[in-house]
């Protein structure tokens, strides 16, 4: 296979060990974090605009499988197993308004490793209930990635507001 | 610096990029995710252990610097930003319990890459209150990491229960 004669191999051989450490010690360092970042940037974008339209299945597409999806969501249970259940989930909230709603992100964080990665932010929630009541609180969400098949997934998502322990009440008045 | 003949470095070199390739192709796939996971397990152990003890200093020890920690509690505000106001938070919560407290975790999941890693969990909190009130209940739990310097930090945490939106009440009595 290789035919190179003795010096020109020691300088493709330099050359190739130079070339292949470089590649090796690039791979911890540079998990290309900012395009990973910026994947995942977007991937919110599309959720929070199929969000504001009450679109479920863009909301749900962001969820791949939602085999192993656990969701920690503002209202009971303590859990959503599995992405159906949080389908059911949001189109019970989404059917509890009329027209769309508002939802704006206050700089996310976002940080994303090889194939592992996570976000949070302050979420403003706005719209007109079936009842005629207004909704508008600021809600704290955080949302975890896996890197599948090179595409990020959400596999976890934990959404809520502050207690006050003192009443037993939620704070729904809250501002950044 | 090399000084092999050609047939000797012929091997040499297919021996070395053999060893090297797989070197490469192993970085990837092989990031000691269960070496990471059971890392990042001891790391919420210890947290729980000295929880558990009221001891301020043992559970920041998980935090490190707390630079650019943000913690989303059961509490309000809606963002304690930086270690030391978590510290505070921490401090204010142990300060208004008798006692050791208790804390139980169910089942954590632990989703670790390269450099970011994540874990949730229910835990189940019990504790006497100054005043006699008895503290006995269920929260969620999400906490992000960094692999920083070798060592696995908590970078966020999110720590809430749900809310009953038509009574504006935390749902404080849930078990999973």
């Amino acid at each position: 296979m290789l035919s190179l004669g003795g010096d020109t191999m020691k300088t493709a051989l330099t050359a190739a060990l130079a070339a292949i450490l470089v590649g090796c010690a690039a791979v911890p360092a540079a998990t290309a974090a900012p395009k990973d970042e910026a994947e995942i940037k977007a991937l919110i974008e599309r959720w929070r605009t199929a969000f504001q339209k009450k679109d479920v299945d863009g909301v749900m597409a962001i969820y791949g499988d939602g085999k192993d999806f656990v969701a920690y969501d503002i209202v009971p249970p303590l859990a959503y197993v599995g992405g159906p259940a949080y389908r059911k989930d949001y189109e019970e909230f989404f059917g509890a308004f009329d027209g769309p709603l508002g939802l704006e992100i206050k700089d996310p964080q976002v940080v994303a490793g090889d194939t592992v990665a996570y976000a949070y932010m302050l979420e403003h929630l706005t719209g007109t209930m079936k009842g005629g009541g207004k909704t508008d609180l600021w809600l704290r969400s955080t949302e975890t990635y896996r890197k599948i098949g090179g595409k990020w997934v959400a596999t976890h998502d934990h959404v809520s507001v502050p207690t006050d322990m003192a009443s037993g009440k939620a704070v729904l008045d809250l501002k950044p």
